[in-house]
């Protein structure tokens, strides 16, 4: 059960966005703005960063939604094999099948993920620039990040609902893929 | 140096919110929503838990900045030992000389910081519950902890500018007590 009352039913981070609207609308905003842009990553690159964040946070409610969000993605762009994809990188992002410049971003995200000053070193960076990432693809990455460590954190410091139904996630990541964070 | 350009001579978070304002205009409206409600929780209180979780994730610049804003505003809600107060909290908010309340969600937020399914036990919420908190002070306390894990990150993750000069901290903190974080 949940730390405070929530609508019944409403999976993770749903039953506080519907129960706070207040804080909700700006959660949604920035996950739509972050999450949704084209500049300098893909959508689907975005959702990986998310996705990979999320399993760090050992988030389940947030690592497989936005798994699934991210694979209907990825899909769109091409990898036709993005549920294995996203399956390595979460494993381990060095040997997973994505670009030089996605290895890069995600050992960023790692050490954004860990926090503390210090936790993204200038070597981290300079590599990523190496293989081609611009600031505008660090600058996201790092908030990407830094976002899901309060997202994940949202989900389980209120001890949501936690389905385990595949199905669910898979009509939730299809439904992010196709509509975003906008509020319905 | 910050790993992105920014403005130059921007201290903290101001240097990204400046040069990514489509993601800045949504961090800066969170920020008001969750620090300057007075429901269940007065601004003061508010700006405490944000102090509190800046010092666990050892952010200086967040620490500081919000421990002004603190400062002004808890002394303007009565507490004239308002710095001595917030150093206490930061070291120990178990014998700090704060509420019952208080010492019941610091403990919540401590737990939001570590992150994790459990990070927040069902005793937490209970001792809460007990001290007078409702499930609107509840769910803030948890959303302001979190999100502070987003701003510390952000700020640490860029690298950005980290001044050490108490006067521009106590300036900064009187203009967030004053104005909020309302894009002026």
């Amino acid at each position: 059960m949940a730390h405070i009352e929530l609508p019944e039913g409403v999976p993770g981070i749903g039953g506080p966005l519907r129960a706070y609207p207040e804080t909700a609308q700006h959660l949604l905003a920035l996950a739509q703005t972050l999450l949704r842009s084209t500049v300098s990553l893909t959508p689907g690159e975005r959702e990986t960063i998310a996705t990979f964040t999320s399993s760090r946070n050992d988030c389940n409610f947030c690592r497989r939604s936005h798994e699934a969000a991210a694979r209907h993605l990825l899909i769109a762009e091409g990898d036709a094999e993005a549920r294995k994809t996203l399956e390595l990188v979460c494993a381990d992002p060095e040997s997973a099948p994505v670009s030089e410049k996605m290895k890069a971003l995600l050992a960023i995200a790692a050490g954004v993920q860990t926090g503390g000053r210090g936790c993204v070193s200038d070597e981290a960076v300079a590599r990523a620039r190496g293989a081609g990432a611009d600031d505008r693809a660090i600058h996201d990455t790092v908030l990407i990040a830094a976002a899901f460590c309060m997202y994940n954190r949202y989900v389980d410091g209120l001890a949501t609902l936690s389905p385990t139904d595949d199905a669910l996630y898979d009509q939730m990541g299809m439904a992010l893929a196709e509509h975003g964070y906008a509020r319905g």
